[in-house]
């Protein structure tokens, strides 16, 4: 049963992350071979532009044909670093019907398609890891599935992208703009050419339904997952952030409901007291902040991108399944067993913070209040503030449901004395 | 090779924490059973007081034969949490000699005799798992042993005692002197009668010890630990911090030397930067900050003690060597391969922050300054005031070896124009 011929790697991609696979594979050889029992040996690199200088490996390990690669039977590990949907999830399922376990940094494959990958896996006695696809080097998958797997985790809340909290940290530290701070963020190799999966929580929406599903043992989907990107966060939300003793962070918010019942997931800019841990989450860190019935309050910090800290994320899964294939064992597959529903955004119950113009005469605070009160959402403080005729009102709320919460802002839209709304903020981690 | 049948318990220890074990075992049946893939019966509880009443645990299953518990053969697994050295070690023993797996939260054990516990597991093929000894219900071992499994660990940095950090904190916020603070610490629980394994520090150096040998997969004995308590740390300290822009924590510290070519071990009170993670730790919690080679900075934080959170850390060990079992497998052992020489304190190069009271007259500092020299520490800033004919003089270095500080010291001590070394407080994490 025990292997000692050395363990053959196939490595699909070969970018960023691929690249420091590869070198690490090489320079720490001695280390994996004493970690794992036995050698691992880089068998093949598929690469999309063959003609590229790729330093430290073998040319004659460089293939344009991922497939064949795959199917070259004498594969026990394929590593996938290429990312999106096709071919990477053909890859995947050919790598398994030809017997090899499989370490993925996708995190867009395995949120819309990780239940069929846990399948297929499982079908040919193989496993499928992927710490490296959510929060990059930060351990998260690992402590979820297995140090809290005799835990029942309640909520995760997390900043899972590092674009936007860059962004968002710059606007908090300089008072700078959405635009200004993107640009900034754009010339340091922040933030891509094309900002949209970032921004706009595409990526953060992925991870959520990749943690909410081994959170709760559910499957979650990419579409189950509410998602608003944070575009439209202004200076003045900083500035009424920092009157509340909150900052702004785009979150990644995995929840059980209050009756156990049901389960929601979904990626929002929040704002969260400077006291909570996850506030001091600077620059282009990531964090995930856990809260579970016995273990309590855990966080998880690290570089949540780049390309040594995915690959040591890479690496750890290449070492586990390397010594699951040694021992003839698997380590823990999907793990849906709870079959919760996935509740939509109207169900998520949390407070808020919202801006109004108002016009500055009397009664129109009363008016306001009547439509709150009307929709069952309770207030919690109220501020007034007169400006040349008109007047701003920032009214916080007591935990009321998002549909509540939404119908009454469009009744306070269709109110005259409503000149428009500002803003609208969650608030979190209280 | 799968078992069907249920997997059979012994608990041994029924206090803070087995309580909590037993209690999540009964209440949580349903879900372990679906994470594990067979039920698991706690099939026997071994106690020192049979009489005490132990609400939701069968009077049937409480036995004060521990031996004979374990000596039972239908026993899969052992969880013990008696603590200390004996009986635990030899039941742990005889355990593995009868085919059970054990989880242990036992530091004190771990860190004094866990190369022989290792060996005994592997001899019969079970599994050693300890994820409650280190930081409670952080996950914290599995990270290090199986995550960053396929990186270098260069350096850990913890707060791994909460009793301490309750105490340094109070002093921090509110003025109080160690006394005081140690009182308070006691009268709210954190701090037990006798506070001595925690102030003295060598709760946190069993649990360095057990941390270096995993990061740095080398066998750390207790003894290679340096350790000084935090009982000598004063307001006038915490002063001297702030003026730095910094705190003080009790530090585990676990670093490998520039070279690479040995490791040392260390606990001790030290200044860390505001700015640091580790800094906004507050009241009982841990954490503990990770630096290696391709993840870079890693924190994991949580609380560090207390019945359901370390019986949260025993519970994802107890299903992950159920998982194990039903699949024939075992998880990492002990990895000690690197084998590196385990250096002694005056080898360890850090920065320091010396007060000294000295005479108030022309010539002082050249005098103190030429002492640094002579032993080769550098100068990083010296700040000197005067008071009432005499002086303090500050003066905060640059890297240098213990044995060259030391050196440093004992030529100070000797100097006319010195009357006496205030305090000398070790500089970290910048």
């Amino acid at each position: 049963m025990m292997r000692t011929r050395p363990l053959k790697v196939a490595l699909l991609g070969c970018g960023v992350v691929g690249s420091e696979v590869a070198r690490i594979m090489t320079t720490h050889a001695d280390d994996l071979t004493a970690r794992i029992g036995a050698p691992v040996e880089l068998a093949g690199v598929a690469v999309r532009r063959p003609s590229k200088v790729r330093e430290g490996i073998d040319p004659a390990l460089i293939t344009t044909d991922a497939t064949a690669l795959v199917k070259r039977g004498d594969i026990d590990v394929v590593i996938e670093v290429i990312g999106g949907i096709e071919p990477a999830r053909s890859l995947i399922t050919t790598a398994f019907e030809h017997g090899a376990s499989v370490v993925s940094a996708n995190k867009a494959l395995l949120a819309q398609d990780g239940a069929a990958l846990h399948a297929a896996a499982e079908a040919h006695g193989r496993d499928l890891y992927y710490e490296a696809a959510v929060a990059g080097a930060i351990p998260l998958i690992r402590p979820l599935r297995e140090s809290l797997a005799g835990d029942k985790v309640n909520r995760v809340l997390g900043i899972v992208n590092g674009t936007t909290n860059f962004i968002l940290d710059k606007m908090d530290s300089t008072g700078a703009g959405y635009q200004e701070a993107l640009d900034e963020a754009t010339a340091l190799g922040y933030a891509e050419a094309d900002p949209t999966a970032d921004v706009e929580g595409f990526d953060a929406a992925a991870k959520a339904a990749i943690l909410a599903g081994i959170a709760f043992h559910t499957r979650v989907r990419l579409d189950d997952v509410y998602r608003e990107g944070m575009t439209e966060v202004t200076a003045a939300d900083f500035a009424s952030a920092k009157e509340m003793g909150c900052t702004i962070k785009l979150l990644a918010i995995c929840e059980r409901a209050a009756d156990g019942a049901s389960v929601t997931a979904r990626v929002h800019p929040a704002m969260i007291p400077l006291s909570h841990p996850l506030a001091s989450v600077r620059g282009a860190y990531n964090a995930v902040f856990v809260e579970s019935e016995a273990a309590g309050q855990l966080m998880f910090y690290g570089p949540g991108a780049g390309g040594a800290p995915t690959a040591s994320a890479v690496l750890g899964d290449l070492v586990a399944v390397c010594r699951n294939l040694r021992g003839g064992a698997t380590g823990p597959g999907e793990s849906a067993y709870a079959a919760l529903p996935v509740s939509p955004m109207g169900e998520v119950v949390t407070r808020y913070h919202i801006s109004l113009d108002v016009a500055d005469k009397p009664g129109v605070l009363a008016q306001v209040a009547t439509v709150f009160a009307e929709h069952g959402v309770s207030i919690d403080t109220v501020r007034q503030q007169g400006k040349d005729g008109e007047a701003s009102l920032v009214v916080v709320t007591h935990r009321a449901s998002d549909a509540a919460l939404t119908g009454t802002v469009a009744a306070l839209r269709s109110l005259d004395t409503v000149r428009g709304v500002a803003s609208i903020m969650r608030v979190e981690g209280e």
